[in-house]
């Protein structure tokens, strides 16, 4: 099990990928084995087919079932807002929560028509970060409090865990995460966010190349690079994906900024995102970008980039079905029906 | 309204495609203009948001609703089939339509996953039509008595309907459908179907290649291809999806072979599809070949190649999904969040 939700120092959270549980091939083999015996032709129902093996590979159990799917969105607010990088004002970022509480968004919707649980965690709204172009987001006791409250949002008997965020700024900070990570020219991973105009786009530009210059000194750990250009949500997500790990949840991944959060795990060890499916592929640039990076492919690609969990709520309904599919479709046998074999 | 459900000459069907009901610029416009004032970023919702524009566009009515949504799929026996290019014998069509009613098929769990009803059309199994080597699947009366068939599906308030089929040898019917409306080579829209081995492929593409030559001088008419070349469940899927058009009722057109039949209506004028939405993209390789000539692009890409409406099913919870958003979303000034142009 995972240690309490009180604060670890980061050399504890660096020692937990090293005794990351892998996945249970017996309840891959008997999942593929009760595949081959579902009437319809072996493969046929493509990625779904897969979706099962993974679901039961990290909830180590066949068949798998999701009847307590959750969404969990963090939100955070961000210093570098001040730098003029969003189309809209830093207070929104508070007002969207209100308004996820009254029911009135998007990921809303989506969770009522797919029948997901949904958990907002307002992670200290009215202390935005340091502004990442000249200090860092974070000290390292805040980020791992951070961390180890997002490992909160596996419990309660959560079978599949959806990841998102609300953040004014937070495209800006994912950049610079990515930048970090993974290189490149600055301009590489800055894209419109909620829709900036061009001028705006330079300015996330210049934050952006000016902000991993100044930590150029302290960007070899991937946990540092989070701390000090990423932001609350970002390490909110970062713990809910390590703590899902080790309580047999897998997690579906939203956006370019969720994507950012577990882009951190992936840079200490790639196998730490095994349990991860990614949701969609967002129209921000970066988000391509840093799923090409990580050799991952999205579920859906509907030129949504929204954040909220939207993308990953959504792939949400197709995971639930393929379970439903795998435990409720008839055999052969039981059907009477004649396989090729016969 | 479209005329009743007894046989119509195929003089009377052409006759339909001249006074098709165009989409509803009122409705759309309607739309546009709330999505415009929903809490979130302008366009930032993507492909979904074209969803709801095309459902009102189709529906004459904004918002639109999917209260009531249909998955009818249509199945049939193929005179073809004696000629080896199925991977599962000829009785496998009855079979899968008694596990369809048993509940057992991958269309059953999607369908209670998604909470889509769920409609199968029994199309004289025990008659296979004609082998299209040699003779046509069906003559005119019985190719325009199942049209009509087909035009019931949309009885009974349906709000989206999802159209697909079950019929061993048809992915044959559907490629030599193809390769006489669109030209190419035989081999261009022939694949392994079911799961068809090399040998099986050959014969599937020399079955084809026979057929196209042997009806050669009766190909330029579109439904005399669907009546010589095609068979009763692609017969269905036409109908219904001409009666569809006629009663406000957009349609989620399924795989490879749902989609054949689509392209018969679509020889005949392009626009007598923009009602209807491809619900995904088959692996079987001529379904991208015939999207790629009608300039549709499929919702979903995951690598399925089941039929049964599995596809369009699946893609029918995104719709219903996208339409549940827009109607129940609060706007800016309900939530009191601040807009970009404050």
């Amino acid at each position: 099990m995972i240690p309490s939700a009180s604060a670890l120092p980061f050399d504890d959270i660096r020692a937990l990928f090293a005794r990351m549980p892998s996945a249970d091939a017996d309840a891959v083999a008997r999942v593929r084995h009760r595949e081959s015996e579902l009437t319809k032709p072996p493969g046929s129902l493509g990625r779904l087919e897969e979706i099962v093996a993974w679901l039961a590979a990290w909830q180590r159990r066949a068949p798998p079932r999701v009847d307590r799917p959750l969404v969990a969105v963090f939100a955070g607010n961000h210093g570098v807002a001040a730098a003029g990088v969003s189309a809209y004002p830093a207070e929104v970022t508070a007002q969207m929560v209100a308004n996820f509480a009254a029911g009135g968004a998007a990921i809303n919707q989506i969770c009522l028509a797919n029948d997901l649980g949904l958990k907002v965690y307002d992670l200290a709204l009215d202390v935005p970060t340091g502004d990442i172009t000249r200090e860092p987001a974070l000290d390292e006791a805040a980020c791992a409090a951070t961390i180890a409250y997002g490992m909160e949002a596996i419990a309660g008997g959560v079978d599949l865990l959806c990841v998102g965020e609300m953040g004014i700024a937070n495209t800006t900070v994912a950049a610079a995460v990515c930048l970090a990570l993974f290189g490149g020219e600055a301009a590489d991973w800055v894209g419109p966010g909620t829709g900036v105009d061009p001028a705006g786009i330079e300015r996330k530009r210049a934050a952006i190349q000016a902000a991993v210059r100044c930590h150029a000194r302290h960007l070899s750990d991937p946990l540092s690079v989070l701390r000090r250009l990423g932001g609350r949500e970002l390490a909110g997500i970062a713990g809910a994906i390590l703590a899902a790990r080790f309580n047999q949840v897998p997690v579906i991944v939203d956006g370019f900024v969720a994507t950012a959060a577990a882009a951190v795990l992936y840079a200490v060890a790639p196998a730490a995102l095994d349990h991860c499916l990614f949701g969609h592929v967002s129209t921000e640039p970066g988000h391509r970008r840093v799923l090409e990076r990580m050799g991952k492919t999205a579920l859906l690609d509907l030129g949504m980039r929204l954040g909220e969990g939207t993308g990953a709520a959504l792939a949400a309904g197709i995971v639930k079905t393929a379970a439903r599919i795998h435990a409720g479709m008839a055999t052969f046998a039981d059907a009477g029906v004649s396989n090729r074999s016969d």
